[in-house]
């Protein structure tokens, strides 16, 4: 199984507690590693974890709401700081850059590096990211302010050989990266073995959404149908629900109406409000409808 | 005695570490508190702390590197969101207003509360800030940037009752006061009792330097001549001294010099280089020239 996982660099709400940091994670695709989200302590969370900052390619920030940014201008500096050469990129509503821009400016006169800005559009369920291992789509929210979800869907990966066979035919070393790929073998006689013969079916392909912050929105449940892993807000519980309407959070069951609604395999829960003190609340909640529900915590690593 | 400490929010260089966080620390003088720097992840840390947000009345911001400055927009928004009332003080270079503007503008646009920028001149040694407790002075500092230092320094306080004498005397309550301010007493019968005789001296005025970012600078030990405790930066040890001289930082041992030459109380240490894996070395080489050097560490808190 190729590696597809996700660490919580912090999953609590706008105002920082002893329990949680606020919102980021790290979405580890194959080895490349993306960066969700970016509150401030990020950067001493990544230290935490032992994450590589040379290996982050990119950010994608789901809303200008300072507990989902603020830790940026950190690292964007340390980065330079740590003579990064690679370019990194930026995806985020296009204020975060006229925001960023002067601070970069004043802050960091000689960067190490290249920022490139990509300027999402929060309202539209788009393609912003693609390379061989990996697509990235917006999944429109419903907040405050602009905001959306990031769905990560791997692209489906090759066909596993069978090496028994490989070996009773006798195929050679060159051919096998076809045979991967779905050809069929001839033999030197010109007989003709069908792939299905020399390998096994791809893994099945795996997706991770990520959709915070968000009030209840059952439109949002189509555009994640069968998603292997959800990560979705629960700021509050049910007990708040007019706190949630207001705020235009979610709730607890609302999270797990949706898991179940979209059919997902797991739902993972975080951005829990201050206002409670116990997590196990919310898990409570959550599994009374969808019972495939996990709590989110600080440097929790988790395979999609 | 008077409360007079200081707690160490982080006491590491630009670049964080597991060992840690940047500068940032919390001044008490008779439970008033007063923010020195405010490096990312400072709110967490006050949290960890369990200092009272509201109790914070003003921040000084030594310059405009991010490792001293980067927390202040969270805590500033993380002011309102607790519904903080009472306006909030930021002593800084008149850049840091510019800079945070807009972002207070964008990201906090009801703050619940008002913030005042008071431009500091940080080429001069100039009084920026008095109560009825403290005072507090700059001192300019010689940095990559314009720099200075901030020295508190205790208002003398009332002279002590001595209870013997008061009931010897009856002295009526409402006259205490004013001999605590040092006026004599006379009897009913008009004879003099001169202060002395009624109190014992003040407590000693006590008095904190902080010093950071600076390179080796003869000049300051004169302006803190005396100091109870001083907190100098000791980025490097003398191995690294041309690093230190090249980005105007200091080592652990000019450190203990400009303690040795200013006669100060106690010198403390901190703003350690990544490049060292254990702060023993700091230590070790400073205490050779100065004694009474202690190595900061997070979450301490020291006695002026």
């Amino acid at each position: 199984m190729n590696k597809f996982d996700v660490t919580i660099l912090g999953c609590g709400c706008a105002v920082p507690t002893n329990d949680h940091l606020p919102s980021a994670q790290v979405v580890d695709v194959r080895g490349k590693l993306f960066l969700v989200d970016c509150a401030e302590g990020t950067q001493l969370q990544l230290r935490r974890n032992r994450i590589p900052f040379h290996n982050i390619s990119a950010v994608f920030i789901s809303h200008l709401h300072g507990d989902h940014c603020y830790g940026l201008m950190g690292l964007l500096a340390t980065f330079s700081l740590l003579d990064r050469t690679k370019p990194f990129h930026v995806y985020a509503h296009p204020d975060l850059e006229r925001i960023l821009k002067p601070q970069l400016d004043y802050y960091c006169r000689d960067l190490s590096y290249e920022i490139h800005f990509h300027a999402i559009d929060t309202s539209a369920e788009n393609l912003i990211y693609e390379d061989r291992s990996v697509e990235i789509r917006t999944l429109p929210l419903c907040h405050s302010v602009p905001c959306c979800g990031f769905l990560f869907t791997e692209k489906q990966g090759l066909r596993h050989i069978r090496r028994d066979m490989i070996d009773f035919y006798g195929i050679p070393h060159y051919d096998i990266n076809s045979i991967k790929e779905g050809a069929d073998w001839v033999t030197p006689e010109g007989e003709v073995v069908a792939n299905e013969r020399l390998t096994t079916p791809p893994d099945p392909v795996r997706s991770y959404a990520y959709c915070s912050d968000t009030a209840y929105d059952e439109s949002l449940a189509m555009r994640i149908k069968g998603t292997t892993l959800l990560y979705h807000e629960a700021t509050y519980c049910e007990d708040l629900l007019p706190k949630a309407q207001k705020y235009k959070h979610s709730t607890a069951a609302q999270a797990a109406k949706i898991a179940q609604l979209a059919g997902v395999g797991r739902l993972l829960i975080g951005h829990y409000s201050k206002c409670y003190t116990s997590d196990d609340v919310f898990l409570k909640e959550a599994q009374g409808i969808f019972p495939e529900t996990i709590l989110a915590k600080e440097n929790m690593r988790i395979e999609v």
